[in-house]
This record gives structure tokens, C-alpha cells and sequence, in this order.
């Protein structure tokens, strides 16, 4: 089934105690449909500006992402985030947030686009969130993504938001903003009353969990010595998450189980390159051999 | 096979964002002799003053600890530790070590007690450890336990140790710190090149990771939303991973993975009460429902 992902597109600088990278592609729908496209074929809703390299367009469809979607801004310029990675490299300060065309950011879903069966909204202004989902005709399963700007600041949204989605995903610092609980199984609980049928906490390099009524699971991440750049791993688990439920159709808690683990082995490749270059370089095959070693892993 | 332990016996003072509890029972070797007695017979030596409560020898004999390797100090203080957990319940802050007895412990192992096949060295002064170890007749599995202190005061001693023992238990700090590299995963191979056979690495509310020369993986923690007391959780974990290991008297990869699950499940019961109340309650049976919990948890 086709996945639709709308999300921001940017150019991500990034620094590390080893090195750095300048306006390198990133952006919560690009990691996402890299991390989907493995399952699915992917449509890709965002925005850039002028400034935006057209090749970087081309390498999307290069790889079986459409991006009808994607609009370009005259005279504008594409979103771009700064960050620096503190020595253990999962956690972050981010320098400098530039939101440029992400500021006005009000997509129209292609025609093509409006029937999804299969939607994910990352990151972005629960408003906007609002706004497709308007758009999309009778979706099977839709899943979010917040972050603790909404949860302060679209309070009343993200609450009405919850009552319209399949799942929630967001991480552990948000879970705790969003619940006002620290501890995360509690947390995790009480975001399912606020309406979604299933939320996942990303808990970057300790794996992520799961709720439903009838379920609450963790799965740590792949443990991989090979970290060089951990942005978009977060993103790249719900792509690698829901383009496996989109190709199976469907989203059995078993599927979801087996979809949670699609996400956690992508995410592992996501981190072992900057930016984009991993997600580019690998097969489903290595994907489909690492889920076989992780779930091996987890056998006893 | 019975199983000994040396480490420390205390007199804790707990504050959590909740509650406050003042000199209660506590030391890595207490808590790790009530995680493991569910297993095998356990043969506990350490040091109190004339401060501890017998009725505390008591408690411990009643739940089945071979105390005679537990002297007591005339006209000395038991060991005391006083700590505060963050909101967080995972970090903590150590408020005041009256170390006490534990300044000048010597442990001399009971006649009955030095031809023991499995001796786990709870944590303590390296040096300590290793006069400890100069006492057993020909253990077949010898694992310990280290902290920062020991890893920064008695280097020398540390690297001679590693070279004497098959495991070696420690957190991820502390692993950070001894391998001097921020990855857990390089962390973890470093160690094993400083000698033993197999590195756990515990991570708290993330679980714990292993490490042989064939084989790498982690175990998240078995989640609970009633975290009351974290102390002790590390210490039950060792507790129960060699109880279960004593138990099968084997520790090949399969019987050690094994194990490190009913350490991770028996950790999740230590953090449901302050002290070693909650390991004091559950039986048998509730740790191997929780472990079959915990396997299907992990099964997809």
C-alpha cells in the first residue's frame, strides 16, 4: 500500500566530537521516506525554497520516493536546523533552528495523495497535522509524530489531534512533557486515554516501547559501535515502522510488533553514516539479515 | 551449587521525590544474596558494627543466607550509605558514605565456605577482591563487581583482577570510564580484552548488555510503572543472573543468556519497595511468570 508522509525537508547542519557537516539533506519526511521505501512506495509532502539543490530532488525519486508533493517557495529558503552531538552521542543541543518556508508551511495533498490508506504526519505544527488529515479520504491507519514545541504550545490541538489518530510517536523527554509523568510506562499509559489506539516512546539509543490496551513492550535498539551521525534515527524508526505495516496492509499487534522491530533495525543503519548516506548505501536484504540477528538477540 | 558473595552489608538512607526511609537494609552483598537465594543456597561474607540489628542476621537466615561468613566489629559502625533519586528515578546522587567498617574489612572466608565453584566479588576494593580470591580452592566461576572508585584509585589492581576472574559486572558509566570510550558496544569489547571471558554492562532502566568473545547483546529492562526504590536494582540483577547460573551449575552462551534474564526480572521486583522488602515477598513462581512475561515480550 502507498504511505504518504508529510514533514519537514531540510538542510541539516551537524557537528560531532569527530567531525562536521554542513546543509547536508535531512528533515523528519525525508528519513522517513528513505526508511519507508525499503517497503512501500512512498509519497512525499514538503516544502523548500529556492536555495533547495534539485539533485537532492532527483536523489528521492532516484529512489522510489514521489515527491509531487514537494513544493518549492519562490524567493524563499529551505528549513535548517544546527546541532551539535554531546560525546555520548545520543544526546543533542541544537544550535540554530532557521524554519524559513517551514514557517507558512500549509501543504495541499496532491489529488493522487488524498485517498492514502497509509498516513504518517511527523513533525510539525499540530495545526498543519490537522489541516491534511482534513484532506485525506477515509485513511486505514494514521500515525503522528510531536515534539515538546506543540505539546507547550498547541496544547488544545494535540489533545484533539489524539482523538483522530491510529498512533501516537514521540520520545521519551516529549512522553514525559505530554503525560506530566517521568516515569515512561506510566507516561506511555496515560497518553493512550488521551485518545490514540497505540503510542510508541522512542528512547534513541535504549530501544523504544509500546502501548496499546492490551500490550506494553520495550525493544532496545541495535547495539551498534558504529555511530556516526544519530540524526534522523528517530524518524527513520517510523519509516522503517510504517512502511512495513503499509506493505503488509495491515496492523495486527503482531504486524505492529514485527513493524517496531523493522523500525529499530533501520534506525541502526540511519546513525552508521551522516545524513541520508547509509540509508542510500543499504539493500532490504541488509535489513532483512540484520532483523534476523536482532531477533535472535533477543531469544533466550 | 551453593553460591558465596562478598561485598558490603549497610544501613541505608533512601530520599526518592516521594518518601524517605532512614537506616534501612541494604549492601551489595545483602541485596545480591536475596536475589540469588531464590536459586541456590547462598553463603554471604561481610562486616557489620556493633550497630546492626541481629535481628537483621535473622531476617537474612530466615530466607535461607548462610551468614557465618558475616562478622560483626566490636566497638564499630556498620557501613552506611545515603543517597537522593532524581524525579527521573534512574540518576541519583549519593548524599554521604560512612564507610565504617568496610574501611578496613579483611574478609577471612569460613573453612566450609573457600572450595566454592561459584564466588561472585560484589563491589568493593579491588584489593580486597583479590585477597578473596587468593582463598578460593579452584572456583569454577568466578565473576565481580567494580565501581568508579577502584576503577581511578587501584588501576594496577583492577587489570591483575580481570586477568584472574571470568566475569566482570558493571554499569555503563563505569564502563565508559574504564574502557575510556563513550560507545557502549567498544566499551564493552575493550573490557574484554583486558581479560575475562564475558563483560555485563548494566544500564539501569535500560537494561543490561553482554559480551564474549562470540557473542553481543542487550536485554531491555523488564518494564515496571511502580518504581518505589532503585536501590539494589544492579545488585539483584548480579544476584539472580549467578543464582540462576549456580542453579544450572553451567554457564555456557545459552545458560548465560539465560541467566542475564532472571537478573533483569528479579531487578524489576527490587525496585517495587524500598529495600529488599519486595524481594523479601515474591516467591519463585512470581519471578518465572514474570521471566515468561518478559520472553514473549521480546518475541516477534
Amino acid at each position: 500500500m502507498p504511505l504518504v508522509v508529510v514533514g519537514s525537508v531540510a538542510l541539516d547542519s551537524v557537528e560531532t566530537p569527530h567531525e562536521r557537516r554542513e546543509n547536508v539533506v535531512g528533515g523528519s519526511a525525508v528519513y522517513f521516506g528513505l526508511a519507508a521505501r525499503f517497503f512501500t512506495p512512498v509519497r512525499l509532502v514538503g516544502v523548500v525554497g529556492e536555495d533547495w539543490p534539485p539533485e537532492h530532488t532527483q536523489l528521492l525519486q532516484d529512489h522510489g520516493i514521489d515527491t509531487s508533493g514537494l513544493m518549492t517557495i519562490p524567493g524563499a529558503k529551505t528549513f535548517r536546523w544546527r546541532g551539535r552531538y554531546l560525546p555520548n552521542m545520543n544526546d543533542r543541543e541544537t544550535l540554530e533552528v532557521q524554519l524559513n518556508v517551514m514557517s507558512q508551511f500549509d501543504p495541499v495533498l496532491p489529488e493522487a495523495f488524498r485517498r492514502c490508506k497509509f498516513l504518517f504526519l511527523a513533525n510539525g505544527s499540530t495545526k498543519m497535522q490537522m489541516r491534511v488529515l482534513d484532506q485525506c479520504v477515509g485513511p486505514d491507519l494514521v500515525v503522528a509524530d510531536t515534539m515538546d514545541h506543540w505539546i507547550r504550545n498547541e496544547p488544545e490541538e494535540l489533545r484533539e489531534l489524539m482523538q483522530r489518530i491510529d498512533g501516537l510517536v514521540l520520545n521519551d523527554a516529549e512522553a514525559k512533557l505530554l503525560a506530566q509523568d517521568e516515569n515512561l510506562v506510566r507516561a506511555g499509559k496515560k497518553i493512550l486515554e488521551f485518545g490514540p489506539t497505540f503510542v510508541v516512546i522512542k528512547k534513541g539509543e535504549h530501544g523504544a516501547m509500546f502501548f496499546s490496551r492490551h500490550e506494553m513492550y520495550v525493544l532496545p535498539a541495535y547495539p551498534t559501535s558504529a555511530v556516526v551521525d544519530p540524526t534522523g534515527a528517530g524518524d527513520s524508526f517510523a519509516g522503517g515502522m510504517m512502511g512495513y505495516l503499509a506493505e503488509k496492509n495491515d496492523f495486527s499487534p503482531r504486524t505492529l510488533k514485527e513493524a517496531m522491530a523493522y523500525g529499530v533495525v533501520v534506525a541502526s543503519f540511519t546513525v552508521e553514516d551522516f545524513s541520508i548516506d547509509r540509508l542510500l548505501k543499504i539493500r532490504r536484504e541488509d535489513i532483512q539479515l540484520r532483523l534476523d540477528e536482532y531477533r535472535k538477540m533477543l531469544m533466550f
